[in-house]
């Protein structure tokens, strides 16, 4: 696409000389995230201090009908933000401020570019707790966490972004600013544009502000390693879990290749795992009452036996916790670091995850890939890390979409969905037909135009052509 | 309105023969809700057996242009099931089943007309728990619950009807069916509109099937009446109560009128009533561990004890937890006996709950009307009873509107809302103007469209003219 230099000259009267790029090197970096190895660079980079020059761009754009992509911290796993379409990048990371901890109603305000381990610290500094916490915490934004609706492992327990959200400040593709609802922990005042905005991976708007709710922060926590020789009877271990009548803070799956390979990956770590070792669960237990957190560990400890579990290892002190977090947080870019590959952030009701990873196996060995699976498998969301590796290019190419057709018809089949946390972005968006049907899909066009009469806002995302 | 009689006709043809009412004791019962006394009748009542059925009624209505307005428990208290425009008035009392409940998963399956309290106990047979209790939980329905995102004491640990839901079947205006999301705990994949669809009051379709989720049931709950001489220092120990670090399953605010007219309307429940009382927090807190749950209610003692409560009231055993919770329950029953009255769902963030109860009653000084305030108060959601009492006719009818319009910019202005869990259907919709500007409504009006092309789903609700 060939940039309108009148249009050019608007963005540099309308902002800062200094928020306006068109040099390669920055187009280059904002035209990729963590998807794959994709790049899409925009045609103009805008990196705004405020709502209001947000507003300036995005009139400007719905007046030239310039394609708009609002970029966060460029961790996204679905291409949510990559320029497909050229056009502007707006990208959010000089709005990082947090605007108000407000103690009394245990509320935050933020821009959109807070880190999300920034704002974490900030308020438990306070004894407060923000639970989502994607892998990617230390880089990754709140503004991408409400666009992708991401989770993370607390989700489990605590629930995903959008459950923390209480209100958005949101510039409309027309250029008009407005809130989507009010302050508070109830709401039934009209339509819930709050949660319509999370998970839409900007294409209803630009998230100027947010207003998200916290909780006390938990006073203490266990945190146990479990090793099985069989990964489907860990997986039946999950489900048992909550049977039992205990709620963990995190309950993760991981393969056995997913911790040999990070732990070669990070090297510092050292954690003993016997040959035997099929799979992993990582399991979390808080609260702020000793005897309450012991009885659910013991709790835990009894149906995992039950399960067939090996040694439990139990951290002992918070570094010990920590390189058990770093040794799962890493598990994604371990897998990265060997070969190209592709993630499938696959999701289906939590019993039904043993059925799902024994069908990704079947695939994988019929198209002849081999997969890295890991994820929070107490909400049933298992990531899929297809490893290219001795694949042929053209088998990569053409015959991999099919098999991961087949991944998405299998998860759907369980009562499942495309993505639990990751979105669609553009990588995902041609497999929306296996989750919606032609009726559901022209209801979600038909609201996607209320908010975007002209089609600026991050087009190519989410819904398939 | 006068009722196409080909349209009648289609009506009998496409259903069974007891299925269409047009008679005029039928068309009476439900014309009228729990909304003040107020009555609208629909032209036509049908109460269909199936999903399928709906669709045939919605196609129907589609071709005739004739007004629909789905119709759960009656029990609602802003006029959302109200046929304010006649038409048809879709009664979803016969789908009432509850078709799974799967203990593997922890979710259950129901049709919309399934009577709260009914779920409520199947599940708690089996150890599992659905948090959301209105008032009415014993004669409001799931679908009724989901139309307006009710909420109840229990919101404030586990979250209000919109956290429980996973996934919605929706007969849309067009008599097309779709399924809202998936059975999953997290979804990413497209817009949200599961939750889209919750409380928006039955303008967007009908629902006609809901997959919720279900947690363990809790083991044990401790139960306490707390009296106060001082309202003010009452809404303040709120607050106070989650900086301190728990979050208890109930804190129900009654206003000291609250509870001596409950008293008197209920009989049997005898609590000792100090004559300096003037409101009671009424606190739960639940738990699967003795000990921790003892330790968060002296955590609450003396939060209560620094803001000056009074002797506090332990429920001893299951008979006085019924007889406490009772007496919360009738609370409105118990003003609607005295006087006509309406009543405004307002909700603020918690810590502003002192400002908005002093306003609500200097405002009703102001006008010279009586108000009895009680609610939810943990979520900041307080319920302003305001009694007709003395007033005149010409005061109820044209000065009180200006009175509700000043405690509902209050409340906004305080960083609250009109409704956090009545909803606003028709009687509250000429105040949405204080909550949103045109902005807002407008997009919410385009929303709607893509919904309901021509407009007949649910008309003269939520929505302003």
């Amino acid at each position: 696409m060939e940039m309108d230099q009148a249009f050019i000259s608007a963005l540099h009267d309308g902002l800062g000389l200094d928020e306006v790029f068109v040099d390669e090197g920055t187009r280059s970096t904002y035209g990729h995230d963590e998807t794959e190895d994709l790049s899409f660079p925009p045609d103009v980079v805008v990196r705004p201090r405020s709502a209001e020059a947000v507003q300036r761009v995005m009139r400007l754009c719905h007046e030239y009908r310039i394609p708009v992509t609002p970029i966060g911290g460029r961790t996204g796993l679905s291409g949510g933000a990559l320029c497909v379409h050229g056009g502007v990048g707006l990208a959010l990371d000089r709005m990082d401020r947090i605007l108000e901890i407000d103690e009394k109603n245990l509320q935050v305000t933020v821009e959109p570019g807070v880190i999300t381990q920034v704002l974490q610290e900030a308020v438990a500094a306070k004894g407060l707790y923000y639970p989502p916490d994607p892998s990617s915490r230390g880089s990754c934004t709140i503004g991408g966490n409400l666009a992708e609706n991401a989770g993370g492992p607390r989700a489990l327990k605590y629930g995903v972004t959008r459950d923390f959200v209480l209100n958005l400040q949101v510039v409309l593709p027309s250029g008009d600013m407005i809130w989507t609802g009010a302050n508070t922990l109830k709401n039934s005042t009209g339509y819930d544009l709050t949660r319509l905005l999370v998970g839409s991976e900007g294409t209803l708007g630009v998230i100027t502000k947010a207003v998200l709710r916290l909780i006390p922060l938990p006073q203490l926590d266990r945190l146990m390693l479990v090793p099985f020789s069989d990964a489907r009877r860990a997986c039946e271990a999950v489900s048992a879990v909550f049977r039992s009548g205990v709620t963990p803070s995190a309950l993760e799956f991981m393969e056995r290749d997913a911790i040999d390979w990070t732990l070669r990956f990070i090297g510092q770590v050292q954690v003993p795992v016997g040959d035997d070792v099929k799979a992993h669960l990582l399991v979390e237990v808080d609260g702020n009452d000793e005897g309450a957190v012991m009885q659910d560990c013991e709790v835990i400890l009894r149906v995992m036996d039950e399960h067939g579990a090996g040694e439990v290892l139990f951290a002992e002190n918070a570094s010990e916790k920590d390189a058990l977090w770093l040794l799962r947080r890493k598990v994604g870019e371990a897998v990265k670091s060997r070969s190209i590959y592709k993630e499938e952030d696959t999701v289906v009701p939590r019993y039904r995850l043993p059925d799902l990873l024994e069908g990704v196996k079947t695939i994988g060995a019929r198209y002849g890939f081999q997969s890295v699976c890991y994820g929070h498998a107490g909400d049933g969301n298992l990531h899929v890390n297809i490893v290219k590796g001795e694949l042929s290019d053209h088998a990569w190419e053409h015959e991999l979409p099919k098999a991961i057709r087949e991944i998405f018809q299998l998860t759907v089949g369980l009562g499942g969905t495309l993505s639990g946390e990751h979105g669609i972005g553009s990588v995902q968006r041609a497999y929306m037909d296996i989750a919606f049907d032609a009726v559901q899909l022209d209801l979600m066009r038909r609201i996607r135009k209320a908010f975007d009469p002209y089609g600026i806002m991050n087009p190519g995302k989410v819904l398939p052509e």
